[in-house]
């Protein structure tokens, strides 16, 4: 077989592989906005049939004999995109054929049944009814990981899915240093915010809201004939390229969950409708990592939502849905969604505070990874480091322990990824900043165009073609490092205290 | 091995292969609801993708080895249940098998395409666009017959996969003697109803009627918390057990489209919740035949949902939601929904004409699956028929030829189960009455359970254990025939008219 017609084959069935994760995202989708609840048994015996077949695709034969053969080295025979694609499909097929097809049918049964026992647990602050699920979520992750194998911790295992390189040890030094100025700083801005005013309460329609929130979402340019935007427990962005949904979650009592919520997981869609659809189906037209999508999201939600500018072309848009919000002024609004408080809900916190959350659930994944604590001590753990970084304890576990959907769908090893993204969000809005001339001035004009086509050149076409770390080097001309954030932090903090 | 474990290793496997159909029915269910309008390039390479894997899976070496150890006649060392469904899937495997892995993919990316084609082509009558989609489905679908292979007419191949073991001439027979009767009795009535009372017409909010039609499922028996009721361009019924999903579609100057969509797909889905759940995944929980299935929806639309008993116990309820309503008699109001009417749309025909609507599509298609008609010349012996068995003529494609969603589906064979299940309800009804005292009394107190139970116990438990007609003669003592159909309708009518 000549190179040109193993890579036609190798594509055709890397594409079936796509197709089937395509197919199993819907799945998830539907069984979190739209299945009726009796259908859950069914679906989770769905997932693990489709995540079965996948699974033995990517890793059987027929794939191994064509890699075998493929060469993604410069002077392999293929071009620059080839071996992006065969780089990217092999590195997954290395790590899945180490894993037995029947764990990956365990475990994505695992996660649609763990997910629904979530639900309910969650509601009723009923630690005791998730915490089974969630040992055989932990156990399946862990036998996947000592198959997979590692060097340093056993945790590696567990964040090569998410953010494909990073190690422990290199994830805890970046934290560390973040942790160095950011907790004396939080503790600073926590101080000064108890004097100031407290959140701006209404009485907010949700069908008004959805309104506003598509609104938001097409201003920043999110193309709705290519995507949706629904309502679930927990809002996440599912799709690529011509179908991209995300969902949304809203207070009838506060904008902010809302209008945040749509801002940030708009900015995931911008992202995965912005790949090269030349490229559809494969890693070229895929993420980098979740560090990279979540800059994303973070850019959009915070380095442009909850900028000044921004509000100056918003605030008089939220005011057309809600007429009862005519007497905010700009900077009451602005202050209002720039508010710092001490909170219990990772994703209602703050820019200052959001870092905290996230050490906390790294420490205790990597401890759960590495053996050294069990499920059933989580919550007072929890709680335990709630206190020490954020000074308060949550009063039940559905606003502790129990508040994210992570676990209960096996995500062990992503929470990271979170604070990874904010710190790449700085850096790259510092790059866009001095790549674009008056791109905040634009924000004022409802000018979003210039930063989206910017993002779209510098990191979304290029989709799996880096590395993450590599790619805020490309793209920056600087490593990954937390300075960049906590002075855009101080910058912002600063400016607010001045007006 | 011995047979109780080849059978549970052909169980796993079925129902693998359950697993990816119920999947590809989602797919589909989200084309028709929700997909965004760009999404359905890539929503047809998953179809595609996942129908080769399931024929790949039904007729693979694997299926094969276990079905040549298992053993369905009597005394072979399964039990009953488990020899229906050997003896099921064999039929399939046996069918499939015939054809190419290539030309089910090929014909699952024609359907969703054709399928998207066919919309925009229906709503500007543009029976040009969508021709050359038609023409790739037929040639596909005319391919896979002759790869099936057939005894009498190429038109018995396609049958078989809606109702099995019928054949194009004993439909002919039963649909001969059918035309005999009706088509002097359609003639009278239309007759008679030319100086009868128009329809009645208002103004009916979408949204109050979505809630009075759910109302009247779950009235009937149709389980919201396994179910969802959603809105397509054509209503259809997909699901099944705990997870069962019609939609509907509404005018809203007319509420007979919302209600007896919604009662004919509420009939499906009664039959779909009603398997045995013990034998989830199988054939033995799976519908008899499509000739079957529509029984059940022509039942609950019509011979239940047509009656005046029916309304003696729902007008009050309808009133509920439209106060404008509130003028309306019993009889004015059973008269309307029973209006019957020379018409162009075969979803809206009446009892009386919907038949007739039906054996043109009979004789087109086999017309078609026989090579004497060409897809080109299909408008004008569409209009022809039209003329020849109701009397009136499409002003455009989009009120004749265009208007079903089947043939862009690839659904060829389908309609002649249409007229079958209006003979198989009338059958079945007639049972049901002799069986249940005081069936219709308890209509007007809202007691349709009884009904239900019934169907459930007759019908629905029994799945795909007999073939339809032998279903048939089990449930009712006798075979299948259109006198009982007629004789229904004739007292209906001469009900009325003495009324």
């Amino acid at each position: 077989m000549t190179t040109e017609k193993r890579y036609e084959a190798f594509l055709a069935l890397a594409r079936e592989i796509y197709d089937l994760e395509r197919a199993e995202e819907l799945l998830s989708w539907d069984q979190q906005t739209y299945m009726p609840p009796k259908g859950a048994g069914a679906r989770a015996s769905q997932l693990g049939t489709l995540a079965g077949l996948r699974h033995d695709l990517l890793v059987g034969s027929r794939m191994a004999d064509l890699l075998a053969g493929l060469d993604e080295r410069e002077g392999g025979g293929l071009d620059e995109d080839a071996r992006v694609n065969v780089r990217e499909i092999r590195r997954l097929h290395d790590r899945e054929r180490k894993v037995p097809t029947e764990l990956v049918k365990e475990l994505a049964r695992l996660q649609s049944l763990s997910h629904e026992a979530w639900v309910p647990a969650r509601k009723g602050s009923n630690f005791g009814a998730f915490a089974p699920w969630l040992e055989k979520v932990l156990r399946a992750k862990l036998l996947i990981a000592d198959a997979i194998g590692f060097a340093g911790s056993r945790y590696d295992a567990l964040l090569d899915e998410f953010e494909p390189g990073a190690t422990a040890s290199e994830i805890a030094r970046v934290f560390d240093r973040l942790k160095e100025r950011l907790v004396p700083f939080a503790e600073r801005v926590l101080e000064e915010s108890r004097s100031a005013p407290g959140p701006i309460k209404g009485d907010y329609p949700i069908a008004a809201q959805e309104k506003l929130c598509r609104r938001l979402a097409e201003m920043i340019g999110f193309d709705m004939e290519a995507g949706r935007i629904d309502i679930s427990a927990h809002p996440f962005t599912m799709g690529n390229l011509h179908d991209v949904r995300f969902t949304n979650r809203y207070d009838e009592h506060d904008l902010s969950s809302g209008i945040f919520g749509a801002l940030h997981e708009g900015g995931h869609a911008l992202y995965e409708q912005g790949y090269d659809p030349a490229h559809a189906g494969t890693p070229r037209a895929a993420y980098a990592s979740l560090g990279i999508h979540e800059s994303q999201s973070r850019m959009w939600e915070n380095f442009v939502g909850r900028s000044r500018p921004f509000w100056m072309h918003a605030l008089p848009i939220l005011k057309e849905y809600f007429p009862s919000a005519a007497g905010i002024g700009l900077d009451e609004w602005h202050r209002n969604v720039n508010r710092a408080e001490a909170s219990l809900i990772r994703v209602e916190a703050d820019e200052v505070t959001y870092n905290l959350h996230i050490l906390l659930r790294f420490e205790i994944e990597k401890e759960l990874a590495e053996g050294r604590l069990s499920v059933r001590d989580l919550p007072g753990v929890w709680n335990d480091k709630m206190r020490s970084y954020l000074g308060i304890e949550p009063p039940d576990d559905a606003r502790g322990v129990l508040q994210d959907i992570h676990w209960s769908m096996g995500l062990l090893g992503y929470f990271p990824t979170y604070a990874l993204g904010n710190l790449y969000a700085a850096q790259f809005y510092r790059a866009a900043r001095r790549a674009i001339p008056g791109l905040e001035e634009g924000f004022s004009r409802g000018e979003f165009a210039p930063l989206l086509t910017w993002l779209r050149k510098e990191i979304h076409t290029r989709g799996r073609t880096y590395p993450s770390g590599e790619l805020a080097r490309v793209v920056t001309g600087e490593p990954l490092d937390s300075s960049c954030f906590m002075d855009y932090l101080e910058e912002k903090h600063g400016g607010m205290r001045a007006a």
